[in-house]
Order: structure tokens, then C-alpha cells, then sequence
């Protein structure tokens, strides 16, 4: 969610909370709901600008703001008690001793249930926000974001899991043997540590990547707990699913290790007929220039001079994500679609969709798990709050009776949530006498 | 609060929670607790670093580690109704457009109740988590401090109170005729805005401000709407009140438009001995190895080298606060103390201090608001929760009793708690046409 639907038409759906995106009540809502659903995790997308389009879809689209995702998790915190909390943070325009010290924050409020979607920021608008004139380049941004990552996991380890002994007795509130000064100093960042925020409840909040491009995918396999991915056929899903995967066991990590979930529309109806009607009531809310807007953002190209009843002609290579563009363009050939249908059809949200009855669903999640397509979903929602009510209403008892889905949380944090298990430190115990 | 008490015996005080400063469970009792003393806010200072102090020191100190303020406060935000929540934020280590996005997410989901404490961050280790080898001079944080200000309140203001008309009907979510682009580009700062968050409920969330040095008071004349100050004496209170009221007047602000909060270490006891004794007894729970380095701290200078039963030499001067280290060497000289006098008062906390009855400290109280000492007071509590549910209990219905504080809630945002105005923006409505 971003907080709510990607869907550009979604705040327009009967029932639905137009200032949902900026009404914490409803939020609150959402986020039991899912609880109640026994999902792992909240997921929070985000912006770090107001997403260049031209003004005609600009006016028409509810994802032109957000609460900043902390803000918003941290309180969600306070009013759920197991559900994971997983928020965005860019490694191109933010400061690692920040991230580290924020995501760590939330890992102690929430008891153990923080996720940071590591991103590196494929919005070039953002750029114009935080000091620089141009994006930086793509390769350029992954390296960052690497030495990023290195920075904050070191950070997380600063103290032993034992380190804060607060012996009233004695007066010692910490053992100064168990703190670690990280004295990093690297292409990017030099930063001297130690956190000021003892070790997370889960040693490292669950670090959640969604680069597909090659270098995307190779740092996930070396650093990802979860990969949130957009493949839109199980064919696809099954290439990157083994493609990733394979990438762990050159590393020698186990594949359990590191959870593959794509994003997943869906619509549920009582029948097809009702969901795909669902469906094409939703589409009717979403204007062309919204579309051809997203349709443009999606390729990092402005398409809306071409014809929109022809088809998509070759689009050229920019520095934005990579991944995003193949994907559309795959799907404008596969389906022969021209302009305006993909623009209809993108709608602001791209890549795999389920519309059907509860078991249609059901049988479409259970292939993909049982083929080796993913490990779960990130299941977005195509309007609140009924389309989540009726996901956790009617499709997540089809999951949990053919028992693909847990009935009750048996774990309480959110690496337990997703059979992750909990990093040693790097500097104490026994991962230090590896 | 840094959350709970800035005293560093304060975690063993009979009675006291040692890790309160990582329970959340305790932080919300504290936070509902003001609350129903009917307090403005919630403040919540900060660091951006592991204090550097020797070892021996460190490891008894609480204020070693505290949650991220803007974590804590949008989770305490979620379980109270009417409480302020002021959180520090630091110019010279973040970037506005980060801070005045989440300062904006904090007051839309507190409906109102945001405060930033604008820092430039004096401790200088903070530089060395943030690849810099050393610190930001003094002038050089004031002027980077000063545009940030002008880029976060400019950010605020990049929508129209009314932009966001989500019309379901016609499909307009806002009007792009309300939409304001920033275009920044200052000495410090190139930031084009718009933020993606809708104006703060309050307009702008209220600015809170500490500097004490002649630029310091300038800037927040200028710019704040609440400072927060130390003054250890009436006299010097009443000294910096009318210095900076004068220099609104000189401005043409009207002096009711800032509030000026001293901070105030308060101990409650049912007679003035019982309070001597409460202090005492605290006092014994600072070691001096934590003294001494608080000490330093507050000087900028290591002392631990001195005879401890000697008096306090002559400092040199250095880039860190100045404010804070005049204040201490002012009380050394007009008491006479010795440094290990000096370190064993302040542990932790310096400037003004009420300890008594209820009735003594309202009438201090009431003296600093009739001779216009300050308009309120930031309050220290010297040992949660005793030292919290001692001042609600006892000594806030004096004051109510004496018809200077309120009884009730008056009004719903904490610029209504603080009697400032909401301010307009600077691009669209009546303030366009001044």
C-alpha cells in the first residue's frame, strides 16, 4: 500500500474513503484488518517527490501524496500487536546512522516486527529535492547502496544482545566490552558509530529489496531477507524465482533464507463474472491522462504524443528502473495491446493479476507456491475497504483450510512471521568466531 | 524527556524502570500521564551519537541510547488524544525535505499536535556519523540552520489549505491551480519541491527552538514559535525574556506570537525536607566518573584532568554550544563550587531548579509568569514515574487551584495549547496579498 491502493481509480470505487491516504483512522482499520487476516506484514511504498506527470493525470490521482512511511508504521505500531511493519527508506537520499537508528526504533516499539524496503530510488524527481540536478546513475546508485547497507547492518550490531545489563545495584547501565565503534570509512560514507540504539529485537529488521535488473538481483541474493518483485505470468515468476534462487546457493546461502514474493492485484468476486465486473467498474474510474501518465512513468518515457489506438513503438533505454520498462513493454507484445489499452490497463498498478472467486484465487496462489513461482505475496488491494475485507474474509480461509496459510501467528516477530532466521552479530558472540 | 529523565541517576531511584528508555509500554503510561495533567506536550530531545565521554562514565549513564524521536512520538501520537508532541530535528544532519515531510505526516496523524525542535546540533561527534571529519562551525550551522528553516516552511506551505477537494464525481483528487512549486535554490540548499503531503493541520507544525548565543536568539525571534531555554536564576530569566520579546518588537512580531518555556528540574516532596531529601537521595545515585563527564559535556573541554577539590580554571573557548558552557561557569563562580561539586550537581541537567512543596514550587512558578520570567516552563522530572505522577497530582492542581494553568483542554492542536496563531501561507489566500 501506499498507504492504500496503487490503483489510480481506487479512491473513486463505491465505498471507498477518498482521504484514506491521509485519515490515520482509517489506516488504523486497514492495518487490524490484516492482522485479523494473519498477514505477515504492512508494506509501505513510497515517493520522495511528487511524481512528475502532467497536470491532467496529476489532479486525478490519489498517490500524488502519502504520509512518510515512519511516521505512519511507528504509529501503526501502537495500535497492532503482531503484524509486521515493513517501510521504505532510500539509500540515495538518506543518511545510513538515520536509517539504521530509525528502523531499529521501530523494531524495539513494535516488539520485534520492522522491515526496511531497501530502495535506491528510480524516481528522478526526487533528485531535484535533495541537492542534485541530475539522477544518479544506476550502477552508481546500486554501489551506494550496497556500502549502504554495510553501514547499517554494522550499525544494528554496535551492541552484544547482552550489552544493556542496567544493574540498579551496581549502577551499570551498559557493558562498555559489548559495544562495538564501527569506524567506517568507504566510497561513500564514513561513519564512525556505534548506534545510539541498542541491538533490534530481531538482531536486523528484515530487509526487503525490489531491484530486478541484474545488478538488482545480485544484491539481493546477497543481502535480502525478502525480494518484492512484479512478474506478470508464472512463467516469468518461475524464471526469477530460479534465477534468484540459484543466485543463494553460489553464495552458499540457503534458500530458505530469502523469501521471493511479487506483487499480486487481485480482485475477488462470489464469481468470475462478479470479479471481472468489479474488475471493469474499477477501470472506468481511472481517466486516460491518469493512465497515459503511469503508462509514461512506467517507461521513463512520455508516450501520450504517440496514437493511442496504435501500437507501443520501440522506447529508448533511460537511467530509471530498468525493470519496470521491460516489463510493460513484454506485456504490450505478448498481448498485442496499443497504447491505450496499456494505459487503461496499468491504471498505476502493473504485473500479475488474480480476479476470481475465492478458490480460483486459492488455486492460482497454491501453484505458484507449489511450481516454485514464489514464496508468498504482496497482495495489493484494488480499492478499501472492501476489496481487503473481502480478501481476508473469503480468500484467506480458502488459503488457511487447504493449509498453504497459517491459522493464528505461532511467532512473534516478523522474521518468525516469514521462517527468517535471526542474524548473529558481526563483532559479538558466535557469529565473531566465524 | 530523552524520553524519560535527563538525570543520570535517574534509572535507579527506588521506584524508577531502568530500561524505560526502551519500553514502550512504560512511555505510553508517561505520555497518557501529561496528558491528563493536561499538559501542552510531549519534548523529546536528542542526539545524533553515542555521547563521547570516558568509558567510566558511559557505562552508567541511561542517556547512552534512546528511541528515534519521530519513531517514538507517531507511536505515542496513536495512543493519546490531545497532547503535543515536540520532536528534535536537526539542520545541520538532515535534509528538509525529509523533515518537513515528516513533520507534516506527524501533524496530519496527531490531528495537529506536531512540534519540531530545530536544532544545529552542537555535540560534535554527531559530524563523525555523518561523514564529516569535523564539525560545522558555529555561524556556518546558524546559517544553514536559518535557510532549512525558510525550505521546511516553504515545503509546508507548497498546497492550499483547500487543494485537496477529492471530488468522487468528477474525479478530481486536487486542484493543480493549488499546488505550489518551491523552486529553492539557496547557498546551502537546492530543493524544488512540492512536498507530497498536504499542509499540516496547524499550517506549519509549531518550531521550537534552543539556541541561547546571540545568534541563537536572533534566529528564533525571528523564526520560532516556542524557545527553549536554561536559565538558572529569575534574574537571568527575566534578563533573556526581555531581550528576546525586545527583539520582536523590533521585528514588529507580536511578543505573544513566542513563547518562551525555561527548563525547569522539578522535585515535589510534602514538606521542603521530604523534597531535600528525594534530591539527595538522587543525587547519591550519580557516580562521579558520570558527573565529571557531564560536566566536560557541558563545558566542551575535559575537567576529569583537574583536582576535583579545586576550583573550576579557566576555559578556553570552543565550537560546541556556547550558551551551555557560559551557564555553567557563571554557577561555579557565583557559588564558589568546586569541580566535584559542580560535577555532582549536574548530573545531567543544569539551569533552573524547583525542589519543594507543591505551594513552593506554584509560587515560583507563579513569580517567573508575573515578573515575566517566561511564559510556562519545560518540565525536568527528575525520576519516572514518582517524579511525574508527584508533579500531575500534586502540583498541577495548585496551579489550577490558582487559575494559571488550564483545567481542561481548550483547544484541539498544540499551537491552541500554546496561544499561537495558525500561520497563513506564504503562496495562496490572504497571506499572498500582503
Amino acid at each position: 500500500m501506499r498507504p492504500v491502493s496503487l490503483h489510480t481509480g481506487a479512491w473513486r470505487f463505491p465505498g471507498a474513503y477518498p482521504d484514506a491516504n491521509f485519515n490515520f483512522a482509517h489506516l488504523k482499520r486497514f492495518a487490524q484488518t490484516l492482522e485479523r487476516g494473519r498477514f505477515d506484514a504492512f508494506f509501505m511504498a513510497d515517493h520522495l517527490a511528487v511524481l512528475n506527470m502532467p497536470v491532467n493525470a496529476l489532479k486525478r490521482s490519489q498517490t500524488v501524496s502519502s504520509f512518510e512511511p515512519f511516521t505512519m508504521l511507528s504509529a501503526l505500531a501502537a495500535v497492532t500487536e503482531r503484524i509486521g511493519l515493513v517501510g521504505t527508506a532510500s539509500t540515495t537520499f538518506d543518511e545510513p546512522y538515520h536509517v539504521a537508528r530509525r528502523f531499529a526504533s521501530l523494531d524495539h516499539i513494535s516488539g520485534g516486527r520492522a522491515g526496511w524496503n531497501l530502495v535506491t530510488t528510480s524516481n528522478p524527481d526526487a533528485a531535484l529535492n535533495f541537492g542534485l540536478d541530475e539522477h544518479v546513475e544506476h550502477g552508481e546508485r546500486y554501489r551506494r547502496g550496497r556500502e549502504f547497507y554495510d553501514v547499517v547492518t554494522g550499525l544494528w550490531d554496535s551492541w552484544a544482545d547482552d550489552a544493556f545489563v542496567r544493574d540498579v545495584e551496581s549502577g551499570l547501565y551498559v557493558d562498555p566490552e559489548k559495544m562495538h565503534v564501527l569506524g567506517h570509512k568507504g566510497e561513500h560514507f564514513s561513519v564512525r558509530g556505534p548506534l545510539n540504539v541498542p541491538r533490534p529485537v530481531q538482531g536486523w529488521p528484515v530487509v526487503v529489496q525490489a531491484g530486478s535488473s541484474e545488478a538488482g538481483r545480485q544484491v539481493a541474493a546477497e543481502t535480502a531477507d525478502a525480494v518484492f518483485t512484479a512478474q506478470s505470468t508464472l512463467e516469468a515468476g518461475k524464471r526469477f524465482y530460479a534465477d534468484v534462487k540459484g543466485r543463494l546457493d553460489t553464495l552458499g546461502r540457503p534458500r530458505e533464507h530469502l523469501v521471493i514474493l511479487p506483487a499480486t492485484f487481485v480482485v475477488v468476486g462470489d464469481s468470475l463474472d462478479e470479479a471481472r465486473e468489479k474488475r471493469a467498474l474499477l477501470d472506468t474510474f481511472v481517466h486516460y491522462d491518469s493512465g497515459i501518465a503511469s503508462l509514461s512513468i512506467a517507461l521513463g518515457h512520455d508516450v501520450s504524443r504517440f496514437d493511442p489506438d496504435g501500437p507501443l513503438p520501440e522506447i529508448p533505454e533511460t537511467n530509471d528502473s530498468k525493470s519496470a520498462r521491460q516489463r510493460v513493454i513484454d506485456w504490450a507484445q505478448a498481448e498485442k495491446l496499443t497504447i491505450r489499452q496499456l494505459a487503461q490497463r496499468i491504471g498505476g498498478v502493473s504485473g500479475l493479476e488474480m480476479v476470481g472467486t475465492p478458490t480460483m484465487i486459492a488455486d492460482q496462489m497454491e501453484q505458484w507456491l507449489v511450481e516454485e513461482g514464489s514464496d508468498g505475496f504482496i497482495v495489493v488491494f484494488p480499492y478499501l475497504p472492501a476489496g481487503l475485507d473481502d480478501f481476508v474474509d473469503k480468500v484467506v480461509p480458502e488459503l488457511q483450510r487447504r493449509g498453504i496459510f497459517r491459522r493464528e501467528y505461532e511467532g512473534a516477530t516478523l522474521r518468525e512471521h516469514l521462517g527468517l532466521p535471526r542474524p548473529g552479530n558481526r563483532f559479538f558472540g558466535a557469529e565473531r568466531l566465524r
